[in-house]
């Protein structure tokens, strides 16, 4: 049987066609344009989906089910998306309206942070591991638990694993959501990016020469690179911004490992292509703070591997 | 069938026999006179299961298995204590070696605070949910969760669920764990004494007249009692400390609804005695910044009702 995996991006609509053992077959995108509303961006996906199957001669009858990765809060068991504010979706029925443009039996919907982490956990750094903690540094810090090979979305209602919602700075700096001192305010890109700010500021208003002033000028704009660029020509202001940065990304999975102890923390997004340089004081740290520092067979935290293709493959798992 | 639930303590051996709907129908208990040793320690704990189940006329064969909540490190699937410091157990096999006493088929393992959150779960504070999280206030702060009616203790190993070595304060307080700003340097009964040592000492080096200084010294010692007396003497100073203590607790609790979002946190320990004074403005802030505000169903705080029965009747659920 086939499935298929649909991740729903506030900028792309990204599908694959997987086959059983959730290998991406054939693949395919096209725009959200997000302001089209619930209706159109649901019809998309269902023509989508025929135009997939279609062109590799698989009937509607051999496909196992379609999931969807959704950003924002999902109810999972109804199909609905609760509340998606960059696609402007507000309770709205997705795998209904799906099935009335599409006759398939199963529509699955799952937040994308949860179904990357699922993704990331049957096919990508995560493999053969029955519990893992899926932690991605893009704008915010997402979060997705998979517990006994499952997603673990919450108790109550599924809209738990907001790890990226943690204070591990009781008032610290302002998070988004209202709180201080949360993981996203400190290990976000968004964060590291106004953390390279501040310092770049600081240092223009002193009038202290350094290279990452002058990155930054030449560019004409700041990313999660910036300071790793300037650290790499020796400056050691932005040694201390990484430095700050990884300490504070340590104290958020350290808090997580004494929790859930999983097998492996994957972490994801842009700041991770810097590999080693985050990786190798981020597992120092979590090794010397974690509870269980004396056994043997610690927590891995690895980067995860999937990249763009987790949230298609999650998707795509959903309905085993 | 009846179970024995056992809650060893660094004091005291209390031991439950229970009925099938987990009422426990007799109750015994003796020191732990933890210096014996783990071989002295788990005969008296087979003595006690015979002595109870004789004297209400129940054999061997009518017992499904007992269970015994200990403190420390456990893995529950062996049987063993890997290490509990506070009744000098490493690596000890307590279920083989009950079974060399009693001959009894089943003999089941927890940690102690994993125990007593089920039993909180099932026949206390959390009774008729699915999933809570138990934070019980004491010597540190101790985590139970429960999701789908089962003790999450961890993924990679059972050791997880340590609620209070999650830091909310990067670079606070320090912890016995060896971190800074841990949860339970912040919430535990422990810390709420130490804050208000702390004030006290402050207050008498400003030669700051106050009424917490003076049930303190007139009390001769501080608890965790000393500050709430003091508030309701009218001493803002104390007040402060407890607003502060409220404020940190509250944080931790949020962390843990954006988490799990389980049904019911219930929270345990002395401090509790204080009822609506911890109560009230802990659930107020935690309803403020909760990642969840806006939604109508959400998580319920309360102070769990099991007491030190709590223990007992968690490690008579253990084999159910």
């Amino acid at each position: 049987m086939y499935s298929i995996g649909i991740d729903l991006g506030g900028t792309n609509i990204a599908i694959g066609l997987c086959d059983s053992g959730l290998n991406i077959i054939d693949r395919d995108s096209i725009p959200t344009n997000s302001q089209r509303g619930p209706f159109a961006i649901t019809a998309d996906m269902a023509h989508l989906t025929e135009k997939i199957i279609t062109r590799n001669n698989i009937s509607l009858g051999d496909l196992d089910f379609v999931g969807i990765a959704s950003p924002g809060t999902i109810d999972s068991e109804n199909g609905i998306v609760s509340a998606a504010y960059n696609i402007k979706m507000m309770d709205f029925p997705m795998a209904e309206e799906f099935k009335k443009i599409l006759p398939i039996e199963r529509v699955l919907i799952a937040n994308d942070a949860n179904a990357a982490a699922l993704g990331e956990a049957l096919m990508g750094a995560g493999k053969n591991t029955k519990s893992s903690v899926m932690i991605t540094l893009g704008t915010g810090v997402g979060g997705g638990i998979v517990i006994d090979g499952k997603i673990f979305a919450g108790g109550l209602n599924p809209y738990g694993a907001e790890i990226g919602h943690m204070v591990i700075k009781h008032g610290g700096r302002e998070c988004t959501c209202g709180r201080r001192g949360c993981f996203e305010a400190y290990s976000s890109a968004t964060a590291l990016i106004s953390m390279t700010k501040e310092k770049i500021a600081e240092l223009k208003d002193k009038k202290i020469p350094s290279p990452l002033v002058d990155i930054a000028e030449k560019e004409g704009r700041v990313t999660g690179k910036t300071v790793f660029d300037a650290r790499d020509s020796g400056d050691g202001y932005a040694g201390a911004v990484i430095d700050y940065y990884i300490e504070h990304l340590a104290c958020g999975i350290t808090n997580i490992i004494n929790i859930f102890q999983p097998e492996v923390v994957e972490i994801g997004g842009g700041v991770c292509n810097q590999g080693d340089a985050i990786l190798k004081p981020l597992r120092e740290i979590a090794d010397r703070e974690q509870y269980t520092k004396t056994i043997k067979d610690k927590t891995k935290i690895v980067i995860a591997t999937l990249k763009n293709d987790a949230g298609i493959i999650g998707a795509a798992a959903l309905g085993r």
